[in-house]
């Protein structure tokens, strides 16, 4: 039998491909990886189209039930869906690779990626370097290492794409002091964070690496209807409300005319620049301060 | 009406998306890219999938008559079909921009690119650098500019995704001299000329950027059940026939160790190591001359 390693794309239930659907009907159940990315929609809708029950798998699961994953993937068509593409993060590369070494039978559906998709904004994808990931900062904990990555691309001309954190089933340690297993909230950093979080490690490292002047891309829901795109400065964009998740932001190196004239389509305008309005209800935002206007 | 760009992945007819394909099935007519990718099979299995006509374009055509495309769309919904994802290139950023301009409603549908596959050999997509083109050289004329690129890539522990010449619907001169307009047969850079090309600067410009023994991954059809990726030093690899085309080169930068595990999957063996055959009546090859041993 096969195990289906299928990406999903970006938005909905509908980003599957014909191929993907083939494999997915083919299945007696499926696995959602839901720990690196998120799609836009419910899973009870991806079950519903699909027509095949599905199962939210988180980090832990994917970890230490591989095996009976595995297991399953002997006497049964098994998938496993991948938000975006399938193999844009080194964890699901292992997982097949794993499989493969014990004898199953793996076939890769590939899909859209964050990282094709943050072409849209008109910087070429030819110019990018490092991908940065930009960690939430907790308390004192500020770890920088997304600095130097930034600074090298930045000296050599080329643009930095950032992802921004996600925190899905974080243990709620206040609770499991009381004894329950229970798990925060997922949170999701915006740009507003991820431009805060810079401009602080700017402030601290000194290296005049990026400024509140600096050019940047800021990237909310690519590949969804709802998909937001704005240019501007860190100064402009850090006070713009970019909506529900997933953010991610574009640092720009030197800019090409042929860009520069893409980028203009996307510039920030007053419709923009309203202030952030942090709704602490919505799980879709996480919980940094408003910032300076 | 719509004007609809739609990648269509890297593989065949069914590596569309589900919302693609309902797009295309509103279409009156298809235009089909054809200058910047390759798709696994022929147009007129994509038509008979699709069920509308569709148009090979050309980059004179695309340029020339987008103004008719445009035109079209007012009446009709057209579609653009782009090999991969339609946003990977700047060309086709550029024509969805000027035809909103033109006030005409287009729409997006994302798909897998070759620089997401490229994430199929275990070289994380992060640690990526600069992309570069590398041209076919034509007796003297040897732009080298790549080389420049792959050395910051270099320096700064990056990989390098070398995307490899295309040659389509290229003027025959020696035709046109005689008053018939015709055309060259497509021409497509095989991994072993690129490495040989490679080798040729690196001891013109002698900067010890790389060597034979560089660690590179060569990826030939990325995405279609041929697909081929062999890891080895460029003195390995550039004896091995990867086979039909699209080429392309991963150059290797610092390699973590789980990088490191993962492309051992592909290290180069004795059965790969078989002399290059070229085939001369064989369009898939490109007329470099045969590798030294």
């Amino acid at each position: 039998m096969v195990f289906y390693v299928i990406g999903l794309g970006l938005g909905d239930e509908k980003d599957i491909t014909v191929r993907g659907l083939e494999c997915v009907k083919q299945c007696s159940h499926l696995y959602l990886e839901y720990y690196t990315s998120l799609l836009g929609i419910d899973t009870n809708k991806l079950e519903e189209f699909y027509g095949v029950p599905i199962i939210v798998a988180d980090r832990n699961m994917v970890e230490t039930e591989a095996e009976k994953i595995y297991e399953n993937a002997r006497d049964n068509n098994i998938g496993f869906l991948v938000v975006g593409d399938p193999l844009c993060a080194t964890t699901h590369i292992d997982i097949i690779l794993r499989a493969r070494k014990l004898g199953i039978k793996v076939e890769v559906v590939h899909n859209a990626s964050v990282m094709g998709a943050a072409a849209s904004c008109g910087l070429q994808l030819y110019q990018y370097g490092y991908t940065v990931s930009i960690p939430l900062f907790e308390g004192d904990w500020k770890p920088d290492s997304f600095y130097n990555r930034i600074k090298y691309n930045m000296n050599g001309g080329m643009h930095t794409l950032c992802l921004l954190d996600i925190k899905v089933k974080e243990p709620d340690y206040e609770a499991m002091m009381k004894g329950k297993t229970k798990f925060l909230p997922p949170r999701f950093m915006t740009i507003n964070t991820a431009i805060n979080q810079l401009l602080e490690i700017e402030n601290i490292r000194d290296e005049n690496v990026i400024s509140k002047d600096s050019l940047a891309v800021g990237m909310a829901r690519l590949g969804q209807p709802t998909q937001k795109i704005i240019f501007g400065t860190l100064e402009e964009l850090r006070c713009i409300d970019f909506g529900p998740p997933l953010h991610c932001m574009a640092l720009c190196g030197e800019l090409h005319p042929v860009e520069l004239e893409l980028l203009e389509h996307f510039r920030v305008n007053d419709n923009d620049l309203r202030i952030v309005d942090y709704d602490e209800n919505d799980s879709g935002n996480d919980s940094s301060p408003e910032p300076d206007l």
